[in-house]
């Protein structure tokens, strides 16, 4: 397939599901949450892109945390630059201007420190941008994402979080902004392609330090996404067909709606009495 | 493992099934439908083995269906004399004393001839064992099977199917028998160790002249067998993860007990006015 009719096709997918899902609406805020690495990127400029071409009136912004590791100075460049080349305002944040550390915290609270970072990122990405008047958050999960994390909560039997397989998560709460996935039918590959074909430069996966690639916290994680590629090559169209299949399957998981709390120390949504973003903060200092 | 601590381990696994799902009750008379293959095989010896070693009141006898082509004269004979082994009295039904010949059958109503042989077999299991009087019939469905089943009936959102993933399916309709695969948790290779340790004659799975293997008809399914094989290397107990995940999975999509109609023809339960068994033999007259 050639340059064009890649990234057409590409676009094709990613704008099937912005409209069958409804993700981006008149008068919307979107705030992309954006990592510098392919994915991200890519949700970020097809975003860009439907806006352009439907001319629908929505507002697009890049989001990132800035982590304060060594490597991150360049990470932050690498975003500013596709902003610029995406015209789109950027909000950096960075942890230490929360008072965070989060090789400290890991230490201090002894869990993988992927695990705190996981639970910080989570909650400044919902909180930074509602303050700042979003209306959803996209991120770049991509089809092998969810075709992976399908299998590893199918095998631990945890079917609500199948539930959460969804191009779009409605809010459940008044501070929990919509989570929207774009490029839930598009694969990681096609992804980078993407990026590489338009030129847009973006970071390695593996630039954090703590990668789980480098850090080996989970080794099975990468033979699962080689096990999907293996399966695709004699089975074509396995990987759409999966997805689809995921999403129409997760409707069959979804709960009663929780009854979703307000976190004690801080206001934010939670689903227990102290968030884990405040019992994170609480426990590392506790230790000191 | 040597060979007597993989019997012990391998008969551990099959009595788990069989007590926690309750497959065997007192008063029960369970026929075990047998092709003479290393699953169906495993399937009656395992069960008799049960039978013994617990003394419960119950029953077993051997079924077979005898197909008439050229190559099942061995296979009958195979049977016979697991069924001597076993201490097991046999019931052989030949297709052509209910006037088939499954050769003619499938050319005339143009449907591939495993599709009729499914129908056929599926009636006539339940059919003749009830009438003599039997009140589960046994199968010899492994783990495996189970588990590229799953992935064929999720890519094609066959949800309701996946329903009937469990070791032990009960009756819907008083015509219908209850059935039971006491196999759930062991893998064909298993199945396969299992008869040659103990020296029980069976026949190869291809036997039939129009097995899948030779015939083609679906050429993905080996690699399917193939694939869960090569997980299960880099990701040990994932197989019995998966297949005890699908047993879970399975209760989200119970169907609302579906109304079991009476075939008009037959007088045997269907789902629609008239059973798939009865269609077919109609189908092929008409077309004579």
């Amino acid at each position: 397939m050639n340059r064009k009719r890649f990234v057409d096709s590409y676009l094709k997918k990613v704008f099937r599901v912005i409209k069958n899902y409804r993700l981006v609406e008149k008068k919307d805020k979107i705030f992309v949450a954006v990592s510098g690495g392919k994915d991200s990127t890519a949700a970020l400029f097809s975003l860009k892109k439907f806006i352009e071409e439907t001319t629908i009136d929505c507002e697009l912004k890049v989001f990132h945390i800035n982590f304060d590791l060594p490597v991150w100075k360049d990470v932050e460049k690498v975003i500013k630059k596709q902003a610029e080349l995406a015209k789109v305002e950027t909000v950096v944040i960075h942890l230490k201007d929360f008072g965070i550390s989060l090789e400290e915290i890991a230490k201090k609270v002894r869990r993988p420190i992927c695990s705190c970072c996981g639970v910080i990122k989570r909650y400044l990405m919902n909180k930074i941008p509602r303050e700042m008047g979003a209306t959803k958050i996209a991120t770049g999960h991509n089809m092998d994402d969810f075709i992976v994390f399908f299998f590893k909560n199918l095998l631990s039997q945890k079917f609500e979080w199948i539930a959460k397989f969804k191009p779009l998560l409605p809010s459940t709460h008044p501070k929990m902004l919509c989570k929207i996935r774009p490029l839930f039918e598009v694969s990681r590959d096609e992804n980078e392609k993407f990026c590489k074909i338009l030129k847009i430069p973006f970071v390695r996966e593996d630039v954090c330090p703590y990668s789980y690639i480098k850090y080996g916290l989970d080794k099975n994680r990468e033979k699962w996404y080689q096990t999907i590629d293996g399966i695709e090559k004699w089975n074509r169209n396995f990987k759409i067909s999966m997805i689809r299949a995921i999403e129409k399957m997760s409707n069959y998981f979804r709960q009663p709606p929780e009854e979703i709390k307000t976190c004690l120390k801080c206001g934010e949504p939670s689903s227990q009495e102290v968030c884990g973003f405040c019992k994170i903060l609480m426990e590392s200092k506790e230790k000191i």
